[in-house]
This record gives structure tokens, sequence and C-alpha cells, in this order.
């Protein structure tokens, strides 16, 4: 995950990033320099996991990097651009618009501009919610919010522990999983994508995790001319999002 | 359109680029001291035009900007990753294919990540080629090469000086043009997009220009849900491909 400069989304130092947990601001991500034993990084670290914010160790260069300030003395917090919800608040928006449930599963996308694109056509296409990874994915940043247009402060965003779990979660509510696959035996124009349904982005360089794909419930093909593997993942994503949308309106 | 660092597409100083227009290198662009009226810039300028290349005056600080030797003499070209082609070899490549022709049309994309995923879908979806204008538009740069995954190299690419010619020039060899625009009376869903198509990418901020959207046959809608205008550029232009692709392949 790139980091750019000009971002008005960091919360450096230790005060400042004990000030926005005692507020309560949505945080992304706390980076704490790795190997700190310190009392004050240690309490930072506790109080974050209670509120949920994803704790994450990182080498001091790391942090040196990341800092516009270049006194961030152990830690540098991420603002999120919005809270996150729950996936339960995602299915039940569906059930308040009184549609099946329409959830977009993005399986580690790290790059920033696609999590933003992604989200941008999710809420054009009517989706009821995302779920992203809490670890190796891009989060509600600055950077985010900006390539989606505005999306970021719209779409309802989940963000799970583990995304196998979340997969079976959404099974048990009914949800299909479809994910796509160079290999699959159907195309997304042969499926059926009016019920319940899950779609699985997979990550830009590997595809899904195995533990993902071999959680879906259907593999579908975009057909490819040419000697490319795969469209851009949140252009494959939106395809497959219209594709939905397509196939609802005509009911 | 943003210069970004780390170009190796920069030829810089006046026998580089007198030197890379001898050899016949794809140049995408060369930019030109504002105001010079030195010989040897104006031999560079005419010999330029002759092989077809644009020419552009520039601020020198613009130059300053691009330069990365700051050595530039008053003249930066930008190398294209490939040779541009003509209208007239997409619509051969249609014919030796046996397919109605199938065009994508960018009314002036300036951001070079757009007009390189819009290469990568267009070559993924089997277009037979894409339409750029010679001004106000990214040309077939590193950086575009780079974000279109390799399609800018595969995918043939003209480049025109007057887009509403050119598009009168697709009507009279039977192509049908479609733009696309919020106000549409029919869907992309509802449009027929089986015979020879032309299909306008209207430029992110602005959407199509007014002679552009003119000289459209169709308008057609993409469903929008929510408070956003419009899909990401690249975005809308790949679902609007894909719907081309569904159409024809039911066939």
């Amino acid at each position: 995950m790139p980091f750019e400069n000009d971002r008005e989304d960091l919360v450096e130092g230790r005060n400042a990033v004990i000030e926005a947990l005692r507020a309560g601001r949505a945080l992304d991500k706390i980076y704490i320099a790795k190997g700190e034993t310190d009392k004050t990084l240690g309490h930072i670290a506790s109080r974050a996991r209670e509120a949920g914010v994803v704790v994450v160790e990182a080498d001091r260069r790391k942090l040196d990097a990341m800092s516009a300030t270049k006194a961030h003395q152990g830690v540098v917090a991420i603002a999120a651009v919005r809270e996150y919800c729950s996936v339960e608040d995602i299915l039940a928006l569906a059930s308040e618009r009184g549609e099946p449930p329409f959830v977009i599963l993005c399986d580690e996308i790290s790059d920033p501009h696609n999590l933003g694109a992604i989200l941008r056509s999710a809420y054009c296409a009517g989706a009821h919610g995302v779920v992203i990874p809490k670890r190796r994915s891009a989060g509600l940043t600055g950077i985010v919010g900006k390539t989606s247009a505005g999306a970021a402060e719209h779409i309802a965003v989940a963000r799970v522990a583990n995304l196998p779990a979340a997969i079976r979660g959404l099974k048990d509510r009914g949800l299909w999983i479809y994910g796509t696959a160079a290999d699959a035996p159907k195309t997304l124009w042969e499926t059926d994508f009016t019920g319940p349904c899950c779609l699985v982005v997979g990550s830009e360089g590997e595809g899904m995790g195995r533990l993902v794909r071999e959680a879906c419930d259907f593999l579908v093909g975009i057909p490819m001319r040419g000697t490319l593997d795969s469209l851009n993942a949140a252009t494959a994503a939106s395809v497959l999002m219209y594709e939905v949308v397509r196939q609802r309106s005509k009911g």
C-alpha cells in the first residue's frame, strides 16, 4: 500500500492519537513502531483494539516515510473518511429497501484507487454495501474517499477480521457467493444474479485467495479477447455489478 | 494532464529530440518553449509536423517541471509506447476479423490512468481500436502503457485532429455513434449494439463536448442509484463495452 503525500488524514504523535481515540474519531488504522515496549504506546494499542481500530506494528522507517511532521513519536493513525458499519447493517439496508441483498466483498484490494473506484461503482449500481478485510486491504482513507468521488461518504463499508468467516455468515443469511475466474464454466450472462447475492472481487495481482475461492457458490467468467489475463479489478467488479442491475431491472 | 516523476519516456534537449525524429521513433508529443524564435527549435517543430507528431508550445516553467535532467534546452519530447495507427487501420482490422466494427472514441480523456484503463478494457472486450484527439488528451505515454497492463502494446490507437470530423467519417463508413448521457431516453440494455458501432466516452469532468454530443446517433443511459451524477469515465466505458460483447455473443 503506497503512501502518498499531502495526506490530510494523518494523526501523528502520542497525544494527538490518544485524543482522537478519546473523541471517538473514525480511524482506519494505527501504525505503531515495531519493538517499542513503551507504556504509552502499549496504552494506545490496547485502547485502539477496544475501539475496534486495526493496530499494525510497523518498521520505524515506514513511520518516518508516512509522517508529514517528522515528529510521530512512534505512532501514526490514519483517519477514516467515515465510520465503518457492520455486515448486519448492510443486510438491514437491503431489507429496509425491500430488495434482495446485493453485497460486494473485496479480497485484499490494496490499491486505494481501485478500492475508491469499487465504492463509486457499488454506490451507483445500488449495492447495499461493501465488505473489506481488516488487514492487507486499503481502508476508508482520504485517497479512497477522493477516488470514490464522494461515494465513500454514502456507501456502507464493513470491515471484517476474517473473510472466509464473513462469507459463511452471508451464506447462512441466504446469500449466494459469486467469484470471477478465468476458467469459470459459465459467463456472467449465463449466471442468475436476481437472488440475494454477494460478488467477490479478487485482488489485483493474485485474484481471490484459495479459501475465498473455495467458499464461492458460483464461479463466473468475463469473456476476454486478446492476450491479457484479466480486466482491472475495479473494472471487472463494475461490469459484474451492472450485470446484476441489468438482470434485476428486467423483473 | 499531470506530469509524474520517473518518466522513462522523456526525450530532452535539441540533439536528442532531433535524433529521435531522424530515427523515426514513435513520439507522442513535443513541447517547445513558448516565444522561442530560435532556428534549431523551428527546425525541430517543422520536422515534427512533417512526421505527424503533435507540437505544443509550452511555458518554460512547464518544461522545467517536466524535465528530469533540467537541461532541456527548450524542447522535451514524450515517447509513445508504440506507433499510432489510422482510423482506416481500425476499420480494416474489423473487416479482417469478419466482425461489425467496434470502435471506442475518447472525447478528451486527459487522465492517463483513465486512458490506460480504457485501452485495457477495449482490448479485453475485443474492440478493433480506440480513437483519441491530438489535443487535450492523454497520449500513448509510459504511464498509459503501464496502466493499460500492456494493452497499449496491442490495441490499435488512432489520433485525429478533429473529433467531429472523425465521427462524420465513421458515419460515412456505416457506423452508428453512441454516447452516454444522464438524460438519455433509453438505457444501454434497451439499445441495439449488434451493428457497426462506435462508443463515445466523455471526459471526466465535462462529459462529451457539445459538437461531439450532437454528432451522436443515439444517447444511452447507465442507470444510477444514489446521489452521484456518473460513474468514472473508464468504468462507464467498460460497462458499455461489455454490453456490446453481451449482445454480440448472443448472436
